[in-house]
């Protein structure tokens, strides 16, 4: 199974993208979290889309929600950490799955603060965003876990079960507890490694691992799409939303400020259309 | 009065930009149409504008003008002839008003059709948009009207009381009746002129007369906004609504296609805070 468009990201943007393009009649997979986005649940109150005048981030989630089930459009609540470019599809890996997709819209919001220096240098070379993908790689050695995500501990019992040695930097609060854990009060500052990372810089000390598990809510676009062209923590996108991928589209705070929703719906809506020009030019799947 | 923010359109993306304006607290003049946008009420049937799912144009517009109720946000009904930039201002012809605002952001929709050869080359030396504005001019003179807008017939009634004689080409079905004007069957090609426009030529021969009035629904933006960069008939802006004339902004079906609902709410929405910026460079009017 192609799809004709995989979408990422089910906040306004991904919902906007997915709306046009199940009424335009193609094949999609929406991959996201069946809460929609925890920035527009969070949202207090939100006075400038127009149409729905000072409305809640929760009840604009449940209109979002309702224009969804209205067309029969599911989430598929699975976390992306590479999207890789082929001739004439995109494959998407999403835990241990490979998602195929003639086209794909990036719509995953932004990734508040920045890689770590040494972070994409290394990504797939001693560095990974998905213990569930990559932990069996090192069987009785020892990982660094960078905990970020809201996951992130129960990613590292995870790891815990399979490696000899845990070492873990809550990065937000929380932290897993297991005999072969070691929790570190220390902020990460580096990546350091030869042909592979094997070292984490803190502001305390140096770390050596095998492999360097960064699980943040969201991966920075140059570690999650190689190829794809960046200013800063944003994708480049001309007014058609087309990046520097033939086939590959973004929408969203991804694409840089503002962050608005009604931006974001705009633009999720562009992106759509786009890709299915796009998909006029090739072969059907 | 200097408004901060003239925002000219009160189609979906209009609305949008006035919306967001009124809540960041700019001195804001929304011109436009009672009833929103033709376009919008005469859409049968939307399904992609998100949370909003399956509602007539009608019904979009209600929502919209309840938006704009809300916040207090009333529509001028005129129509602009011409906008003129200025070091620090703009200056907005509406009928025989100026209107001054530090910021402008256009989203008057797209004009179908194009210009007529001639037309942009004479625009203010003998082909004029408004007879409001104009007519006084050609007290005793014979001047032709291309009837294009709706309301062209009554415009040009109301010359026939000025002039001495009105040369009509109705492009829209309906023609005015007076003594001294004469309704013309034949389809315009061309305006030519030397220093000033004096001829009409049409499919069928050419007409005298001291001034063209050409009155469409809307105007070409070339024509519009003296010194805008435009590619045929839309308004070059980047993904901020930026155009070529600083504090000159444009979002919606002005800006190309595609022509959405969505993306015209989106765009008006980066327009409006992309002039909040600018205005944050300029001293307060």
């Amino acid at each position: 199974m192609r799809y004709d468009i995989a979408i990422i990201g089910s906040g306004p943007a991904g919902v906007s993208a997915a709306i046009t393009a199940k009424i335009r009649n193609k094949s999609i997979i929406l991959l996201g979290n069946k809460n929609l986005s925890d920035k527009l649940m969070k949202a207090h109150m939100i006075e400038n889309y127009p149409g729905l005048p000072h409305i809640t981030g929760e009840d604009f989630g449940k209109a979002l929600q309702a224009h969804l089930d209205n067309l029969g459009i599911e989430i598929t609540e699975k976390k992306v950490s590479a999207i890789y470019t082929f001739d004439d599809y995109f494959s998407i890996q999403a835990g241990t799955d490979f998602i195929e997709a003639t086209s794909v819209i990036y719509a995953g919001g932004v990734v508040q603060g920045k890689s770590l220096p040494g972070e994409e240098q290394f990504m797939g070379r001693g560095v990974s965003y998905c213990a569930t993908c990559d932990g069996t790689l090192y069987r009785g050695k020892t990982v660094a876990v960078i905990g970020a995500s809201d996951d992130a501990a129960e990613e590292a019992l995870y790891l815990s079960e399979i490696v000899d040695k845990v070492l873990y930097f809550p990065l937000n609060g929380s932290h897993p507890e297991a005999d072969n854990i070691t929790v570190y009060d220390e902020k990460p500052k580096e990546i350091k490694g030869g042909m592979k990372a094997d070292t984490l810089v803190t502001d305390k000390g140096e770390h050596s691992a095998d492999c360097i598990f960064v699980l943040r809510d969201a991966i920075a676009p140059g570690s999650l799409i190689p190829g794809v062209a960046t200013e800063g923590a944003h994708i480049t996108v001309n007014l058609q939303m087309e990046t520097n991928l033939p086939g590959l589209f973004a929408a969203g705070d991804i694409t840089g400020l503002p962050y608005q929703f009604a931006k974001a719906v705009g633009q999720g809506n562009v992106a759509t259309l786009s890709a299915v020009k796009y998909l006029a030019t090739k072969p059907k799947a």
